[in-house]
This record gives C-alpha cells, sequence and structure tokens, in this order.
C-alpha cells in the first residue's frame, strides 16, 4: 500500500476508535451558551477553553480581539504547506426554546443524531477539524504541513471585528489553501461543497410620522409613516421580480459568471423541486424553474425584505396610527460587486423618489468571495470527498448564504474549499439543531484526506 | 330661590362634601384589574362589586351576560321621564408597564390628580354617575326621572355581545334620553360635547408565501409575502391622501353632514394647532387646516393601518424570507354607512385587483351613531355645562374615535349626550391616567344639573 493510502487508513481509523473522546469534546462546547448576539462572559470561556484544548495538543495558541468578541488563533506544524483552517465557535440564539425536543445546551444524543445548539453550525466543524488534525498528528511533519486554525466569535452577528483580526494578524494569516466553514451532505448522499458566499449589506430603514404613536380616531390628520414605506417597497422590486435599483447589477464578475455557469450546467434540480414541495410552493417567484432557478439562486445578487414592522403588531386590535415603520432589507451581492455602492446606490434612488427623510441602520456590510474551482485545495478536497463518500461531490459557485469570506479569498488571496459534517437535516439556526454521527465521521476523514492530498501531490 | 336652584345647590355641596367617600369608591374600582382583553374572574367580580354598591343605595340590579363579559343593569326612580346612563366598567390593559409612575391598579393620589388605569376611561365617570344621582337622591321622585344604569364589560374589546344583550333587554332599555360614557374639559376651560361616536370595522388582512419561514439566501426562489403587501397597501391609499376603495364613500347621510358642517363652523382651531405642535408635526397630511381639517375629522370616514408586520421584527438583524406579511386596519365609518358593506367593497376592490388569496380577520365592525343638537338632552346638557363650567362647551358632530353608540341611538332611538370627567391630559389608554379632582366634582355637578334641567323644563 502506498505511503498516501496507509496515511488515510490510520487517520479512518483512528476517528472510528477514538469518536466518543471527540464526542466528549463537542459536548463540552455546546455547554458553552456562546451566543454572540447576547452573551459576552461565554464568549470569552468559550474562547478560553478551545485554546487550551488546542494548547494541550502542541499548538501554539492566541486569543485576539479587534473589540468585540475574541478570536483564537492556533498554529502546529512547521512544514512549507500552509492551510488556513476558518471556523466560528459563536452560535445563534436558540430560540424559539420551546420548539427545542431537548436542552439546546446540552448535548442529547439520539440514536445516530447528535443534537444541540450549534452542533451543526459550527462547533461540530471545529471538532471534526481538531480530530482531522489528530489523526494525522505523528505525519504532520511528513507531509510538509504547518495548520492555522483561526476561530472567530462574530460569525453569527456578521463578523464586524473580523476585518480588524484579520488586518492585525495579516502576516500570521498567510497560506496556500484553506477549509471554509461549512459543508452539507445532501439527502443524495453527496457532499455539497460551495466555492465561495454571497456578501451581504443587512440594512434597516425607518420613516418616522408624529413623535409618538397616536389615537388613530385622529387618522385623518396625522401622517402614518406605512403609507409612505408601501410605497418605498413599490419601488424597490414589484412582487419579488427584478430589483429596481438602477445599477444595482452592475460591476458583477464576469469571470465568475462564464465559470459559474459551466459549474451550474453539471448540477440537478431535484434539491430545487424537494424544496418547493417541502415549502407547499405551487412555484418559485416568476415561474424560475432548473437552469435558471439555479443562475438567480448561486450567481445573481439578492434584495430580500427580512422583517417589516410598524404600530401594535400583537394579538387583536389596538388603534393607532404608528409613530414609526421599519424595514429589514437583506441584499447580497456577488463577486465582484461592493456592498458600500449598492447601498450608495439605493440611497441615492429613494432620495430622488422624494425620501429624504429616511432613517438608515447598516447592520452589516461585506462583499462576496469566492475560489476559483481550479485550485489544487479545491480539486484535492474533491478527490477527498470521493474517496470518503463514494460519489463525487456536488458544487455550487457560491452558496446561498453568506460569510465574510472575501477578506480570505479577496484579501489574503487563500483560496478556500468547503467541508463540514452538516447533513440536509441539520436545521443551523434553527431548534433541534442536529449532526448525524457517521457524517460526523466520514467529516474528519474528509478533512484529514484533503490534507493529505494536498501534501503529498 | 327657585326650586331647580335650590336642588342644584344642594347637589353641587352634596359632592364637595362627600367627595372622599366617591375617591373611596373609585380606589376600589381600580383595585379591580379588569382588563377585558384578558381577564375573566376579575370581570366577574367588577360587577357584582358594582351592582353590590348600586343595589345597597337602593337600586333594582341585574347582571346579563350575552356570552361574554357580564354588563350590570340597575334602575332607580318610577318617573314618567326616563334617563339611561351607558358607562364602561372593563379598561385597557396597562402596557407597556414601565412607563408607569406606580402601579396601574392601585388609585394614587398625586396633588389635585387621582392616577390609576380607568379613571377617566371610564371608572371616574361611572363613580361619577353614581355620585350625581346621590346628590339628587331625594329629589329623584319630585323630578319625575326614572333612571337607569347600564354597564357593559366589553367596551375596550369593540364590544362583541352587547348587540345581543342590548337585543335581550330592549324594553327595559327604553329611554328619553341618556348620557354617554364620555367627555373631556379642553385646554381652554370648556367642556368637550361629542353628539356621537364613527363607527369600526377593525380588520386584519394576512397574505401567505412558503408554509414556513426560509434562509433567505434562497430569496431568488421564494415568493415573500410582503412585496404583495406592499402592493396592496398602495392600492388602498397613497400616502394619507383619500381612500381609493370605489364606493368608500357611499352612504354617508347627508342630514348628519349638513348639520355637521353648521357645527363645525362654531369651532375654533386651536386644539388643531396645538395636537400639531405636541406632535413635531410641520403639517397634517395633505396640509389640511381650519375647516377642511375640522371637516376630515369630524364627518369623514377614514382607513388608518394601526400595525404591520412580517418577518423578524427584534434587534439586529436575521436573514428569512417571511412565510407571512400582516396589516391591521382600522375603519371608521360616519352616520348611514354600513360597515358590513364598507368589508365586501374593500375585499370585492382587493379581488378584482388580483388578491384573491387574502385571509381576512374581522376583528370589530359597528357602524356610527349621533344624536341630533337639538335633542332636549343635548340642549339641557349643554345649558348644565354652562352653568358648572362658566362657559360654552365645544360641540363636535361625532368624537374623532369610535364606539358602540348606534346600539342606543339608532336602534334603541335614544337621544344621548356626552358627559365626563377627563380633560385633555387625561392619557387615556396610556400610562398615567389620570383625572383632576376638580373635574371630578364638577363631572358629577354637570351630570347632576343635566338631569335636573331635563326634569324640570
Amino acid at each position: 500500500m502506498e505511503r498516501k493510502s496507509l496515511i488515510k487508513e490510520k487517520a479512518s481509523s483512528y476517528i472510528k476508535k477514538n469518536l466518543s473522546r471527540y464526542i466528549d469534546l463537542l459536548r463540552e462546547l455546546v455547554s458553552i451558551p456562546s451566543v454572540s448576539a447576547y452573551a459576552k462572559d461565554e464568549m470569552r470561556k468559550c474562547s478560553e477553553y478551545i485554546s487550551d484544548v488546542l494548547r494541550e495538543k502542541g499548538f501554539k495558541t492566541e486569543i485576539v480581539s479587534g473589540g468585540g468578541h475574541p478570536a483564537v488563533l492556533a498554529e502546529i506544524g512547521r512544514g512549507s504547506r500552509t492551510i488556513l483552517i476558518y471556523n466560528h465557535y459563536d452560535v445563534q440564539p436558540p430560540d424559539p426554546l420551546d420548539q427545542w425536543s431537548s436542552n439546546p445546551f446540552q448535548l442529547d444524543i439520539r440514536g445516530e443524531h447528535l443534537v444541540g445548539r450549534g452542533v451543526a453550525d459550527n462547533k461540530g466543524n471545529i471538532v471534526a477539524r481538531i480530530a482531522a488534525i489528530d489523526s494525522i498528528y505523528e505525519h504532520i511533519d511528513e507531509l510538509g504541513l504547518r495548520i492555522k486554525m483561526f476561530i472567530e466569535g462574530e460569525e453569527e452577528i456578521g463578523s464586524p471585528t473580523l476585518e480588524k483580526i484579520v488586518e492585525m494578524r495579516r502576516e500570521w494569516l498567510k497560506a496556500d489553501g484553506g477549509f471554509w466553514e461549512t459543508g452539507y451532505l445532501r439527502r443524495d448522499g453527496r457532499l455539497g461543497i460551495s466555492l465561495g458566499f454571497k456578501g451581504m449589506l443587512y440594512i434597516e430603514l425607518i420613516i418616522r410620522g408624529a413623535s409618538r404613536d397616536v389615537h388613530s380616531g385622529n387618522a385623518p390628520l396625522i401622517p402614518n409613516p406605512v403609507w409612505r414605506m408601501a410605497r418605498l417597497l413599490t419601488y424597490l422590486k414589484r412582487e419579488d421580480r427584478s430589483i429596481l435599483v438602477p445599477g444595482f447589477y452592475d460591476d458583477i464578475d464576469q469571470d465568475f459568471i462564464r465559470e459559474s455557469e459551466e459549474i451550474i450546467r453539471e448540477l440537478d434540480y431535484e434539491e430545487l423541486e424537494e424544496m418547493k414541495s417541502e415549502l407547499g410552493l405551487k412555484e418559485f417567484v416568476r415561474g424560475l424553474k432548473g437552469l435558471e432557478a439555479l443562475r438567480e439562486l448561486y450567481t445573481r445578487p439578492s434584495l430580500n425584505v427580512s422583517g417589516l414592522y410598524s404600530g401594535y403588531t400583537g394579538r387583536g386590535s389596538k388603534t393607532i396610527v404608528p409613530s414609526t415603520a421599519g424595514v429589514k432589507i437583506d441584499i447580497r451581492p456577488v463577486p465582484g460587486q461592493d456592498p458600500k455602492k449598492i447601498f450608495d446606490k439605493l440611497k441615492e434612488y429613494l432620495e430622488r423618489l422624494g425620501f429624504t427623510d429616511i432613517e438608515y441602520i447598516i447592520h452589516s456590510s461585506y462583499p462576496a468571495g469566492y475560489t476559483k474551482i481550479n485550485e489544487k485545495i479545491v480539486r484535492k478536497s474533491v478527490e477527498a470527498a470521493e474517496e470518503v463518500y463514494k460519489k463525487p461531490p456536488v458544487i455550487t459557485p457560491l452558496s446561498a448564504g453568506s460569510g465574510p469570506i472575501y477578506l480570505f479569498t479577496n484579501i489574503l488571496r487563500i483560496p478556500m474549499t468547503g467541508a463540514g459534517v452538516g447533513y440536509y437535516g441539520s436545521r443551523a439556526h434553527a431548534p433541534d439543531e442536529n449532526i448525524r454521527i457517521n457524517d460526523f465521521i466520514n467529516g474528519v476523514r474528509h478533512v484529514a484526506y484533503t490534507l493529505i492530498n494536498f501534501s503529498l501531490d
């Protein structure tokens, strides 16, 4: 058996033998409620815990803060091939709590499922990366590897200080390739790998009327911001169709579009049909289907309303003219687009339409980032996926979601690939978030195999 | 001194001497949290308490239920002139609790102010009516009076079973004139008397998309009900201007409009200007002012959005395509208009525009009702107001608010007048609801004087 296969064999049997140790580690991590949206002490505790675990394994570790929740930086090996592993230890709020079948911050083993907040997003992946490194521990020098783990604590709130941390540790972060945080196994047993993520421009627009809510007997006289808000929304987009903001589709990276087109033509439409029926939809917007639907999903910027509010929204009735109407809008730029420019265009457009008194709150703003399909790290990760899952992975040009990957792909110029222990039923961000034990084992093997393939070829 | 003046003199000194007893009674009533929106036992307790108090005073009392919260019916005197006094013992929820300076269900005496939920709306008026009757107790036979008190428990939730109760006790309720629940003293020291109330059609419209909220990465494909809701709203009304529903202004009682025009011409615009500056508004909708503003406010039907909701409306950001968008609309018809017809017109209009899948919830629906200015009860109440407040009252054709007065004015054909112990700063429905002690005394005198004037002329 050749050297490469031997090391893989060893890594594979290592994780099977030591599985319970890593489930214990995951249990410890889940038990720290590191909800970046409101926790503070728990964030420090979680980062220190991870740092301690890695230090005991022989990593050089450091905890760095850019003014927000701290990030853990850890390094092992002295080889000439550097791999950067990005993850985050923060999690989404567990709400709605009453929809969980068990305590979200207590790992619950139900048959082959591990249930708890963060098991899929992203603590399970942190543990899988650590296990993968452990499984090739004795070969790190032989593989010529230097492995860096970068584990931030603000991903779920838009990574507000990540750019600062990246600037602070720019030299340290340099690498030849890297793993992004996430990857999911599909229903057909194939691993989904995204080559990148859309960006995010999450803004809240507020329109004000009177200085306080007023008894709606006075409605004939008092300006109600709802009517202006309704008009504003119809100017942005008409019933889920193309976005009306002039220049919204400008600056899209045409290389990205060309490459994406090739990738998309390889995809099947099964998951789209499943999504449609699961959500009780007769059809998607504009009757989109097949290739055209995939193009929209994976290569085009989007503008969505995530929330809309004004006045009394409780049960029953209350009669007021609301003083305020607000809308939460998430825009996802694609490669080439600058969210700041899009914001300026939106604002200018609305001002031209007479909306000169809008209050804007920018909750997060970062561009898209992606890795070309022919980068070595991607090719080696694809090979590893075929070896582990016995089926070729499904590659999408971008994830349907967003992530601050641009700091790594665009700024640091590190090609990144995806990998992860989640599956189609993982319910990330939702109650009863879970992973399957066998997917966890395969996730560890996939990372280990990718490292081996990357090093020895 | 003539007989009439003597009885008034006595009534007036009675309330001044016995004030503390009535403040104690108000304290007892305020301490029962009779919030019709969610209380149950407290509703029964409050109705029984009032019934007991009245029975001890010699009233024949009865508690009647139409399936909802009970109403108290009480009667005293055997004369040929019957007066019906309508009030309600239920109150609005005390929320937001943190904005109260004291416990809302514990009467707080602060200088000349009595603070607590319901003191203005409407428990203070119940006590004032009782005090007024007590103050002329020995003269009820002499005045030829038969006085009926009708105190319901569902006014703050749209009086859903009032019509049923009125039908059940139709004979009992017959009267020559009556008092409605409310009246407020203006900044200029003049009593505001409304000749009626607008009706109410409070409806909630819900538009649905996918069967659950979806990660907004999928926004390019998933129908978002917000966009349709925005369009729907622009079809109803454009930025607080005229309502676009065809036939919305049909059927308005032209006698009412003619009479209202005469009344409105007598009004000053001071309160409008005060409202504008208090609310920080440069101008009212459409730049309305003066007579035109008064016409809109007091004689025209309105359509207002009291609440609008979709998706995530908490702090910060969450990225979803919402499954639902809802709007709470309050429509206030004027005399002559049928809220059921208006609802049908609205629905038909929206269906014609393609909104065939809207879910409609009707929270309340009743028409307007009013009393002509030359009815005896109104004239006598105006005279009494001049005597008590030393200034002529300010009469408006309708209150800016709504109330189920039509059951009395339209169905039972009882002319009703307004009276009350509140003032411009009473904050009905809001935190720190309060009345002033001197207004309370005058409110008692005004009711007593009206009864005397009505009987002896």
